[in-house]
């Protein structure tokens, strides 16, 4: 709930904030909202829908108001104690919004833009974002510190300090970005749609286009079908390969690897051939690229020694098990192949988030397949029980 | 000794063949070539220069007399039985020669021409010619089938078949070659010192400006400073690096280093830190690229480590010891950095070397630097002394 002098709630704020409603919202923003949120008080709990205070924005920060938000594997991760998270904290960090309010001295969003919230920042000048090639933004909060670029949390809960979560925080009405976290993108996007390009569409889609740069007519070997797996087909197809080929042990996935874009589906359980071996026979040995999209270190060799020995460019998509090394012949290597891995597609988020939103608006890619439930915010506990169930492929929560 | 019906010997003809020569060539490519080899009758035994007979090109094969040759460590693995051959053999692969004369159907060289024989074939109809990046084409003999195209040697000495060595042999007065592992270079070129480019030259130089693409104004760190390392600093530097840090354990290789392009040396052994460390200090975390040139698998993961987590390129040029493993933090490769291997630098044989030819032409890089030692041909077993004494880094030997 928005406090504001004129008693007008939070809640009452339209989602498409008027022009007229800009100046009295920019007016109100050094005051405190209290609202809803989804918050993880400790690792291994469900979520309590807590009335939380959000601070409002300081310099360089942007308040926004969560339109809709998906539920994505990596907020399990924290749930489970996979990744490193202080606690209490909000987790959530693919979503799109309306900037409610803005800090002082920023200038690149202002209240009432349509925006999705960035995970993996652009400062626009550390090393990598300097770098034509690098988007892993120094300011990414991979070390899990919890708290915006001041080194303070802008949300409270029933007296006590409540944590950031990857410089996001969506499961919650209204939340607090660094300026560098989050990208204005076109009014007229979907904002249960576009979402997906905060994290799991982009993540599979940069991967296919951006990182591997697979090129037209070429063969393409697309190791694990979930969300992210499909986004790299739907990658793979819009970069024109003539052949994309799905590698999944449960063949109930193969149907919607079909719809966006898979030519072949087939399981490693039908033969007793390494599927290396079954893909270079099925293909003429021609697979130039693959896609590791599970986060196996096993198929994160597969997908290796099924690319061309010489030509072929394999991709590591899904995260490696943390403390796990991985074992493999580097002959495999040295003839030739290219290995590589990325966060977040490879995309520099500020400047590409917006540009694939318009691809979208394009009709360049369909994201309704990969959208399987839409729940509303409250029901967020469910939500993460048909991840639990294998049954959704991406739930969104809206507001 | 060449025996023509004229009784003119091999050994009188000239090294540039004149046009009036070259119909006569031409017409006596039916005769079998007396001249010296240098035979391996096994393994770990030092060379014997024998008298053998060259059989005459057949069809789609060129005669070719060599000029001169370099000694490589590559032929040395032969020797000491690491890598795969059969006995007797004559090796050598880098060499530069004169085609004497063609089989039937040739039309890619002719008696006369100044050709280097390749290793690496480049036959433009296999998988890998045919894709834009690929080098290793199938033709290639990386199974120590140790014979032609056709299956047959055209090398005998004493009544016993000799067979050939990685598409080449070149420790001898005359090979011969499928016309597929031959290359029409310049008239003009220096054959003493192009022959390098027939294989440790453009090893390095490839996996830097071929394989690795390094970019002007990047930071370059190469582990290794062997002859392949030297090349891949001359790379580095020809690329447009503004950095290029050479790593050995041999500081007296520093001063070589630096006189082809290194602007930095250092020692792991001078640091107690991990070398990836020492390298991000000294270079604010900007290594774009690094190179492992000595075939450890420390330094393979040594070298992943020090390029930058993100946008760095890790080139594997040194090739790893067989049938080991190599066990790494996956996390390397996740954040974004890519990792790959190449031989013969990347380069398409037929197409590229003619091309480095002419950039050595007109003075790119400088092969003298490379050149520690020129020996008559028939001191071949004192050349691979200079090799075992670490005292030389190219030995040439001339006919």
């Amino acid at each position: 709930m928005l406090i504001k002098p004129d008693g007008q709630t939070a809640d009452d704020l339209p989602d498409d904030l008027s022009d007229d409603l800009l100046d009295e919202a920019q007016a109100v923003r050094a005051e405190v909202i209290k609202c809803k949120a989804a918050v993880l008080w400790e690792p291994n709990k469900p979520f309590s829908i807590e009335e939380i205070e959000v601070a409002p924005p300081k310099a360089k920060e942007v308040r926004i108001k969560i339109l809709a938000t998906g539920i994505c594997r990596t907020d399990d991760h924290v749930i489970k104690g996979l990744m490193v998270s202080r606690f209490p904290v909000i987790v959530g960090h693919e979503a799109t919004g309306l900037v409610e309010s803005i800090g002082e001295g920023v200038t690149t969003v202002k209240p009432g833009d349509k925006v999705i919230p960035l995970f993996m920042p652009q400062c626009r000048e550390c090393n990598a974002c300097r770098n034509p090639d690098g988007n892993l933004c120094i300011k990414s909060d991979i070390t899990g510190r919890g708290v915006l670029d001041d080194g303070t949390t802008r949300f409270s809960c029933k007296g006590k300090p409540v944590y950031h979560f990857m410089n996001t925080s969506t499961f919650t009405e209204y939340t607090v970005v660094d300026e560098f976290s989050v990208a204005k993108i076109d009014d007229a996007a979907p904002p249960e749609k576009v979402c997906l390009i905060g994290c799991g569409f982009s993540t599979g889609y940069g991967a296919a286009i951006k990182t591997g740069k697979v090129t037209a007519g070429s063969t393409c070997a697309v190791f694990g079908l979930g969300g992210v797996g499909l986004s790299v087909i739907m990658g793979c197809k819009s970069a024109g390969a003539s052949r994309i080929i799905g590698i999944d042990l449960n063949k109930d996935k193969f149907e919607k690897a079909k719809a966006v874009g898979a030519t072949d589906c087939i399981s490693p359980k039908d033969s007793t051939k390494p599927i290396s071996e079954v893909l270079s026979e099925m293909t003429g040995n021609t697979v130039g690229y693959s896609f590791e999209v599970i986060g196996r270190l096993d198929t994160m060799i597969d997908a290796l020694a099924s690319c061309h020995m010489n030509y072929g460019t394999s991709v590591v998509v899904g995260a490696p098990p943390s403390a796990k090394m991985l074992t493999y012949n580097p002959m495999l290597l040295f003839t030739g192949r290219t290995w590589k891995g990325c966060i977040f597609g490879g995309w520099k988020s500020r400047d590409d988030v917006p540009k694939i939103v318009n691809d979208f608006l394009a009709k360049k890619f369909d994201l309704d397949q990969l959208i399987t439930h839409v729940l509303p915010f409250k029901k967020i506990q469910e939500g993460f029980e048909l991840l639990y169930s294998g049954k959704s492929i991406r739930t969104i929560l809206t507001f």
